[in-house]
């Protein structure tokens, strides 16, 4: 039985999708970041730099932290969701980790929850955005996902890309993104773990 | 044989103090960034982010972009580095990767490079950094290294620490971490690695 320790974002629900794609049967624990929570003692100890998602695998008697740890461990664990390739994947799945979950998150700082506190900072990171998105449309127009097949790559990526509304971005002019966008939205896999912790989320959907 | 595209930055050394731990024989590929050199569309074609460090390596067909990628790459291939345990060592570099480059980034592009322009901006990552600079020392109070023994995890965030003048931090105020800083910083390939592409670069020590 896995322990899964989360709340509504975007790296928490990377983890949360995996588990219902892997089909594994999982405990949630809110860890409600809008309380602090995660600055507890007892989830410092399992979560050295205070960030969820982590899982503890009481069948092997482990902690993980990280959502890219996890996923690869799942991935590894499991034999399932490498895309075509091993490397492949691991080289989309770093691209998510250092560039699309960091850079996405300072906007969503800058752009979504302190709007005029620093417009040098909203350029640039809407700049980046932007750019961003080109980077994943261009490689979604010669591949169906990101690493040929879905795999977790896609999985630690598509959570990000569903805080499109607050990217400030034009969704429809990035086509090939969109089409990947909503191909995912549609497994039920991806529809049962995005609302982890459930607080009734739906997944926002382009109209176009 | 293997090809490195590299440039003198911190993510390029990850990668080029890798190759030199690794006892791997390597031609050096120099990617001008401060000439954009990363946007030649020869570069593009490995490299779909625009970023350096990307490795060819040729015995294996195989083009590889992303330093974390890399790393586990070679990690794999040759059984090596993977400290006290494959996971640990992939939770500490995911850190690394997700918290440690893409936060001190910001550090270096809001203190360093552009002082002044957003000053909300700059607190937020003045204070990001010593809050990872904490959660490190916290950690090598723990373990001699980042996943028990030397790792990938090591090499992934000792070039990031290896900018510590450009961070604003009082360096012995985080004792252990500043021990970890020292005792790679006297490995050879360390050495060895730090100057790549070679411009005479040293790595930089604290008086203390």
């Amino acid at each position: 039985m896995i322990d899964l320790y989360t709340w509504s974002t975007p790296n928490g629900r990377k983890v949360s999708i995996a588990l219902e794609e892997f089909g594994l049967p999982y405990t949630v624990h809110a860890v409600n970041i809008g309380k602090d929570e995660q600055f507890e003692p007892e989830f410092l100890a399992i979560s050295p730099n205070n960030k969820i998602p982590v899982i503890v695998d009481r069948d092997n008697n482990r902690s993980l932290m990280e959502s890219g740890a996890i996923l690869v461990y799942l991935a590894d664990t499991f034999d399932r969701f490498w895309g075509k390739d091993r490397y492949l994947t691991l080289e989309w799945l770093m691209l998510q980790m250092a560039s699309v979950g960091p850079m996405l998150g300072q906007t969503h700082h800058f752009l979504k929850f302190n709007p005029g506190k620093a417009p040098y900072a909203e350029k640039r990171y809407a700049a980046e955005t932007k750019r961003l998105y080109g980077v994943l449309n261009k490689r979604l127009g010669e591949t169906e996902y990101l690493a040929g097949s879905y795999s977790i790559a896609d999985m630690a990526t598509w959570p990000w890309i569903a805080r499109y509304e607050w990217h400030g971005i034009d969704f429809p002019s990035y086509p090939h993104l969109l089409r990947w966008y909503k191909a995912i939205a549609a497994r039920p896999a991806v529809q049962q773990g995005f609302d982890v912790p459930s607080t009734g989320a739906e997944i926002p959907l382009p109209a176009s």
